[in-house]
Formats: C-alpha cells, structure tokens, sequence
C-alpha cells in the first residue's frame, strides 16, 4: 500500500510534469553587472521596477516587461552601497536568486553573462556557449562526501531542442569567486573537465534546485584563461563586445522560448 | 534645509538609536553544524519547529524557545537532502540568514561556531574567541575597487563590555568555502591578520549589513591550521570536545546579554 510520503510524491511529479507541458509564461533572467544587463534591457524593452519585489535595504534591481507571450524579469543585484561596484559573486547571486524565485514564481531561470573560456577545450573571445551542468572549484573540503557537497556538481535543464536549432556551443561551467585562477583552482576547474569558468552559475544552480526552478546557463566568453593576457585586462577590453554578442543569444534562445513549454526546449 | 531623503535618514537613525536602547528580546544564533548545534539546543531546552517558517523544500532546521528574557531562535542549515552531510559554506548560510531575518526580525545576531586557529596570532586548541571583523580569504578579484569588495571587510557589533566581562579571546576572523589552505588562501588570510578562520562568518556578516542587523561571532578553535597535522584529521578529532566549550562560551554569552540592550554589551 502506498504511504502518504509516496501519494505526495506522486502528487507532486503529477504537478510538475502537467508544468513542463504547459507553455512557459514567465522567465527570470539573471544576470550579475550592469554592463551585463543594459543590452538585453534594451532589447526586450523592460521597465524598472519602481515598487520593489525585494525587502527594504537589498540593492537588487529588477526590469520586467512582456516580449511576444512572455513576462521577462530581469534581475541584476545593483552596486554595492559603499564601494559602487556590481554585486558580483556567489552570495549575492544566490540571495538574489532566492528572493526573485520567492518573488516571482519563474517557470525557467536563465543566467547569463560573461565567462573565462579554456583555448584548449575549443573556446574563443565572443563565443557563447550553453553550460550541460556546473560545479564549483573553489569549496575544497577533503573529508569524505563533504567533497562532493563542495564540488555540487548539478546538470542544467535539459534543452536538446534548443541547442540543435541555435547551433550554440555547449561544455561545462565551473564557478568560483575569483576572477583569477590559482594552481588549486586550476586543479578543480581541470577535475571538473570545465570549458567555460565564471563567478555565479553554481551558485544559481543551487538555489534553483533548491527551490525546484529549471534553470539554463548561457555564458560568452571574455577572456582566454589559458591564454597569453592577463584576465582582468582582457576581461575589461572585450566586455563591450563580448556583451552585445551575449544579448544577441539571449534573445535568440527567448525567441525559441517562446510558445513552448519545458519539455520542448 | 533639509531634503526628504536626509529627514529619512535622521528618521532611521532615530528608529535604530531607539533600538539600541531597549532590552534585546530575540536573538537569532546561526550554527552551520549539527554536532555544533546539538549541546545549544540541549542546553536552551529548545524545541524544534514543527511549522516552518522558511519554504517548502528548503533543508534549513530551526530550533525555539524561551530562556530567561530572551527568545531563542537557533537555526542550523540541515542536511544535504542528496548527500546527507551538513549544508556548510558561505552560499548556504546566506540563504539562510537573510530568510531568518525575513522570518523573524531578531534584534541580535550570534554566529557560532567552530574554527581553524592560528598559532602564530596565539591561538590554540578550545580557544574561544570573538572575532574585532571578519573578511573573505577566497574572493580575489583583481581589478581596482572590486578588490575591496572581495574581500568584503566588515566590523563585528562593538561588544567592549561583554569582552572584558567574560575574558573571552579577541582576533579577526576569515572566511572561505574550503576546509584547506592553498597558497593563495593564505597570502589573503595573512592581508587579512587573521586568527581564526572559518567557512561562515564574512556571509553571515554580508547578509546582517544588508539587512542592518547587530551581529557577533564566537569561533572555537577545533585544529591549528599552521601547525603539524592535517587540518581535516584535527578538526574532526577535536570537532566534539571544542563544540563542548563552544556551548559554554555561547551560554555565557547568552547570560550576559540578557535583560542588556545593545549600548550596555
């Protein structure tokens, strides 16, 4: 005889299988600079918000606006208040994460931005790449299973569909909190068989399993980490550049959304 | 004359300097571990909340009740619901934080826990300190004023008379997402003049400022992390002698805050 526990479970995957045959109808993007931000703001006409989703003090701001049959949140978490730079990181993306997904009940998350990308595994500048799943490199625990705990390697979304028709280029992501690499991270980034590296994907993926929300990656390359340059100088002089590129795919992976539902992405 | 926003200002500045003088009523005392959190709700006689406070979903464990003048809120993150290890690390006990304070408007927040000490700045094996400020060791971000924000230096609230009354140790506390200390973990640890290290506290500190909540930090020292053995193999060796004294100083802590308002600690 079934036990309560296994008729909520059943109850529950009935739920969230009548979910991915729907049509997804709102969309949280999150992204982590404004440089990041304004691209895909313009591009999809969002407004501000003027009454905060968010609690009294956050810096966190959100655009929000309807393109073709989806709601677009746009999450980026503001500057910090005394120093004026955007809240990068793993904490801030997943405190931001977090509350817009309490906020807002999304049907699919995307996080984009800008990566470091690995010559060896196939990346260049300007290339955007859809991540098959994300891990950090930099929460090293060495007793057993709290190894892997720290590792949280998590698989995004499944989007066979979406891949094919937008010839995007996948591999996986590795996030950590530094925009450098040390030898350790190195070690990590290399275990984790990363092609793409950045400051907030497994941060994100956490929540959003916490919270059951399917999630998506989409990260364009700033800077060759295996390269010849040092990364803050040449993450700084593609920005620019490379962020328009991540708009472009951005709307092109929105403009495949949208109509659909989870399980035909 | 003055502007709306500098009235604001004052108005908050007011509402906060109230605050300070009344009796602290509830305090929030956030432990990353089971074995860290057990002897504290054991000592409090705290009972475990039945109807959560936090989402469906999330692992995050909260323990109440009433102890002298004080209402006691001990959360503790829970465990990995796939892995089944305590949800340590910086991402974790954000969420959690910022969902506690959402939850329950503590008027002081008590991080404890146990930590990594160093010889070299004096520390030693059940030490208990409470740490000047805490700061980040794994957040290296080389770019001018993104520096700063890495490191994300923050001071401890001003407890002098708690200090002096309990002869508690006092030393500046880092935080990073590894049990280990890499090259790099420890030039920054070393910038930072830190005595204790821990995989919690700079998070917690991060979340309390955004949220304008009074928050302390007692760190009991389980393995010397500039010393002979390996930092995992001490730190479980000394992990349930050190939760011991850590209770202890907790309660101390405790006793001396009650019937206090923040100005007299």
């Amino acid at each position: 005889m079934a036990s309560l526990d296994d008729k909520l479970d059943a109850a529950e995957e009935a739920m969230v299988a009548e979910a991915e045959r729907r049509p997804i109808s709102t969309i949280l993007l999150i992204v982590a600079m404004q440089t990041e931000a304004l691209p895909l703001v313009n591009k999809f006409q969002l407004s501000e918000d003027l009454d905060s989703v968010f609690p009294s003090g956050v810096p966190w701001v959100r655009y929000h606006g309807m393109y073709k049959d989806l709601q677009i949140n746009l999450i980026w978490p503001g500057k910090d208040s005394a120093l004026g730079v955007d809240n990068v990181g793993t904490i801030s993306l997943s405190l931001l994460t977090y509350a817009s997904i309490q906020a807002l009940q999304p049907g699919l998350i995307i996080n984009a931005g800008t990566a470091g990308g690995f010559k060896a595994k196939g990346a260049c500048i300007g290339d955007v790449f859809l991540a098959s799943d994300v891990a950090f490199h930099d929460r090293r625990i060495p007793i057993p299973v709290f190894d892997l705990y720290g590792v949280g390697l998590r698989q995004s979304y499944p989007t066979p569909n979406l891949l094919k028709e937008l010839n995007l280029k996948t591999g996986k992501l590795s996030t950590g909190d530094s925009l450098d690499m040390s030898p350790h991270d190195e070690a990590s980034i290399t275990a984790n068989d990363a092609t793409v590296k950045d400051m907030e994907g497994a941060a994100v993926a956490y929540v959003a399993e916490l919270l059951k929300v399917p999630t998506i990656f989409i990260k364009a390359v700033t800077d060759i980490v295996d390269g010849e340059k040092p990364t803050a100088e040449e993450f700084l002089q593609n920005l620019a550049a490379v962020t328009a590129s991540l708009g472009q795919a951005v709307t092109q992976v929105i403009d495949f959304i949208n109509g659909k539902c989870l399980t035909e992405l």
